[in-house]
């Protein structure tokens, strides 16, 4: 089976050295966030991953969750990590203090949640959708329910769910059906079937937290009479112990084809007991706060994925022995060579390791912006960089789950027949990856989020949060001889995207289908542009220390910089001409014709 | 769970509207082969694969092989599936009359392998795997072996396998180490063991013929070394009659990512008694004679479930009400309009339709010259359709089975998380297809295949038999102005790969490395115009059926030709750029470092 190791000196280059890490003590509330302090933190998270949770990946995929009796059960191992984890504080990582949390900035978190997910995909999905109700009952919640409820989702005692898909109803939220009854005592009964409820339920804690999108009796139709409720499991008393359960069961769990070993419910909820979160009919208003920070994670998800599918490959590449290198044995002291000289292995490798560091520098670029959206203490800053993580947040979910799961395929390539025989576990992580792309909206909702929302909002204005440091950026290093073979490219991919967002814009003010057509390719090639904008920065940040690099570190860096510039930026190309070409041959398709 | 219908009217346009099906019973041999006789093959076919072999993919799936006590069982369903199969004399379709076959040409029966594909790829492993021996034996058996094995591969009354891999050497077949010691009565006893042994034990027929690579005592080392020998799971008595046990085993079944079906064995042979097929150390050219027909059998493998999973995603988007069309309601009278009405779901569906529509044209076309190489009374015109074939064979393998597995998992985007469920079907399509892109050759091998051994071959004549054709038709069709907005981009591609086609020549002559780093982009370009030149002819074809069109299939196939142009074609400016940056990237980076 594959094993697992944190990629710590790439973290600690992307956060120290390619980011402003050691900005993150400027920031009020982050004062103590030296790297004396978050070094450790991400070694001890390295640590529990490769340690306690990856050894469970396989044999959970194996084994799965269990329903028997009303009783879902997590595989074999599951409490007792979970017990660990819990204990060790990990669940409060990211919490905020005033509730026990240790309020770790964004662009910390996010690479332990990528570990997470390399680890064991299925089981980050627990303290994952804990996180989720967290933030809806901290963002929206009334200050007695955030006292009777965070406390214990920050500790890890409790964990909880977003309950937001019905049978008939997915992406096309206004058509839910799940009715919330006001009682007397300012409680409500919320009455309805939910489907797809990741770790909806489990034995991993005493108590689960559901939140509830639900109509009121008095609700608009559609998206907006939709309100947001906490419905407990079990229901606690005025002391904060454990009373009754709730009315809440689970009616089934379904067979994935990955993340087996989360829990997917059908959850049926009969007179459950809940309270209102926010305001009544904005539920879905509170639900995007939540999903926002879901749908990041989420593209982290398959970003942890491919990293691991990444190690698989390539600590297998090493070591097989198979052919000989075209150019004449390497290791004529051998059978054969390893499948490390073959260019066309080479080039699966790099592909993967291309995406998955361009990835994860992207997702800590978003994150640091999302610190100082929480955190700077100058509004217009603070605005700003809420501008950029609204632009980014669909690309990230979107690109880096595409991407993962095209790396975990890639890994299982490499191993040939091996790779699909499931023992040596890298067929899972094309399983697992797989949902990335799917949940927390489909990648091509984020692409309408992109082009519908997230363009034109402002007029524009959390676009150019993303246009004017690369434009700078590149007028800059213009005269860069020793950039200009990545600069260069960067701004040939550039010109593209400004071209092809003029476009889209004025395309799809004269129809909006034209904006719906060209959306998944327009946003991959945003998130291309993006990546080619932080492997340009890597390059001159690798460049800049070639003279001091004993480990090769920095020459790798440069070296696969190179490799996304020949041969995988190329891509923005075709994706600049299907989006030039327009949406007449989609939509002029006779529907009947399907 | 989703369903399937035969294809027949698309299969029927690419016979005899695109391709010339009514010149068959021109060539010798084949005089039957009118329409009369074609098409209530392909209807009946059609029939065995929609209502025996589709019903038991699920469950199929679901309850895999057994290996019990040394027996492997396949699941349920599937002996009286292959009974069925056997009586209505489908394994005979494409076998040699003088031993009870039908001789179906090339170009029909790939158009059954396909169906039988999208029915149940795992079962179709099983006569497909026979016919694989059964070429192998007519191809090179002597007499004796002939009339004693082939009747019963033919009739379907047994089964057969390919053994090449071992635990230590897949693609580098240099490296085996199964032996086969001469016998005074002319046999051999065969030793060793073999892996990833597809239908290598099972319950459907009485006996099993594996056709095994092995060395004999007095064998060059290497790839030259190589014999092949046929050795029963049962020897036959002289009276033709089963006898003992053959010392052949099967040790473990592996537990795959899909085709669960499927039995992947561990073959353990001890002594087991075999007979040479073909010349002592020269098997691996009877090997490829063999696997060249499985290379275009595994394509169509993926063109097959691609072909599943778009019927099951367009019935799915069909269906399924979900929001409102961007430019408006379409169906106010429902709760929501369907799937269809958004341009992103057509953009999937239509990927997947101008795949599957473009791959079963390739895969017709270069099956056409099949039958040409075997029939054509004119040597030289029989010495031309092989050399396209030849050429052909390695792009039909990696493109598609990598445009199936694109395309599976497509399907599965368009049901969202209903895709991922298990229940639906879908989500098998997936890990089925996934397959197909590694056995037969990994599609990085058939890269290599095409620029290392077809493209220089002959001094570039089988390339010739290629380019001057596509170089012809578009000389021919430039002044078509109703043909341009396909001709054009057709003539773009085409440009671009001859362009590529003299660099990877150029720089592979002088580094090989160049040759193998350019090998899979390379490919997919060559692909990628291949299926340009066929949408261009299918196009002009339906545009000059336009004014008698009831149905709205001529209409449908100039569409889905428009949306390949507009928006899949464009890859082959992103996979030129690739292969023109060279290889240096890849070559130059420090293996330590992977």
């Amino acid at each position: 089976m594959a094993s697992y190791t944190a990629p710590l000196r790439d973290m600690r280059f992307v956060l120290y050295e390619l980011l402003e890490g050691d900005r993150l003590t400027g920031l009020p509330g982050y004062e103590d966030f030296t790297r004396d302090v978050i070094d450790p933190v991400l070694e001890e998270a390295g640590k529990i991953c490769a340690e306690v949770l990856h050894p469970l990946n396989r044999s959970g995929d194996e084994e799965g969750c269990t329903l028997e009796n009303g009783v879902v059960r997590t595989p074999a191992g599951f409490k007792t990590a979970y017990d660990l984890f819990r204990d060790g504080g990990w669940t409060a990582l990211a919490c905020d203090p005033a509730y026990g949390g240790q309020g770790l900035p964004a662009m910390v978190n996010i690479l332990v949640i990528e570990m997470i997910c390399s680890a064991n995909l299925s089981f980050g999905m627990y303290p994952g959708l804990s996180q989720g109700a967290y933030e809806a009952v901290h963002g929206h919640g009334a200050q007695a329910l955030k006292d009777r409820y965070l406390p214990r989702l920050v500790d890890g005692t409790w964990a909880g769910t977003m309950c937001l898909t019905e049978p008939h109803c997915g992406t096309d939220l206004g058509l839910l059906r799940t009715k919330a009854v006001p009682q007397e005592d300012g409680s409500y009964r919320v009455t309805g079937t939910k489907i797809f409820i990741s770790a909806g339920d489990h034995d991993l804690t005493e108590n689960i937290v559901h939140l509830v999108l639900a109509r009121l009796p008095d609700a608009p139709k559609g998206i907006k009479g939709i309100s947001l409720f906490l419905v407990p499991k079990v229901i606690p008393r005025e002391d904060g112990g454990l009373g009754p359960r709730n009315g809440v069961t689970c009616a089934s769990i379904e067979h994935k084809m990955g993340i087996k070993a989360s829990s997917t419910c059908v959850l049926t909820f009969e007179d459950a007991t809940g309270w209102l979160v926010g305001t009544p009919h904005k539920g879905m208003r509170a639900m995007f706060t939540m999903m926002n920070a879901a749908r990041m994670a989420v593209g982290v998800q398959g970003l942890g994925v491919a990293e691991a599918a990444y190690q698989g490959a390539a600590a297998y590449a090493r070591e097989r022995l198979q052919g000989r290198a075209l150019s004449g044995a390497k290791r004529p002291d051998l059978p054969a060579d390893p499948l490390t000289v073959h260019a066309d292995v080479r080039r699966m490798l790099l592909t993967q390791r291309a995406s998955v560091e361009g990835c994860r520098a992207l997702a800590a670029w978003v994150a640091w912006h999302q610190d100082l959206e929480m955190r700077h203490p100058d509004p217009r800053a603070r605005q700003e960089a809420g501008d950029f993580v609204a632009l980014m947040t669909p690309i990230v979910k979107a690109l880096l789950s595409d991407l993962g799961f095209e790396g975990a395929s890639l890994g299982v390539q490499v191993l040939g027949g091996h790779g699909y025989i499931r023992e040596h576990g890298m067929e899972q992580y094309v399983r697992d990856a797989r949902i990335t792309q799917i949940y927390e909206g489909a990648n091509g909702v984020q692409a309408l989020d992109l082009v519908g929302r997230k363009l034109p909002a402002n007029a524009g204005r959390s676009l150019r949060r993303f246009f004017h440091p690369v434009s700078a950026y590149i007028e800059a290093s213009m005269d860069n001889d020793d950039l200009a073979p990545f600069v260069m490219p960067l701004a040939k991919a550039f010109t593209r995207l400004q071209q092809a967002t003029a476009q889209v814009a004025r395309a799809g003010m004269a129809n909006p289908d034209e904006a719906g057509a060209a959306a998944s390719d327009y946003l991959r090639l945003f998130g291309l542009t993006a990546l080619a904008f932080l492997w340009t920065r890597m390059a001159e940040t690798a460049l800049a220390k070639a003279d001091d690099d004993p480990d090769g570190f920095y020459a790798a860096k440069v070296a696969t910089a190179r490799f996304f510039m020949d041969r995988m930026l190329p891509q923005s190309g075709a994706l600049f001409s299907a989006v030039m070409a327009g949406g007449a041959s989609m939509m002029d398709f006779d529907e009947a014709a399907f």
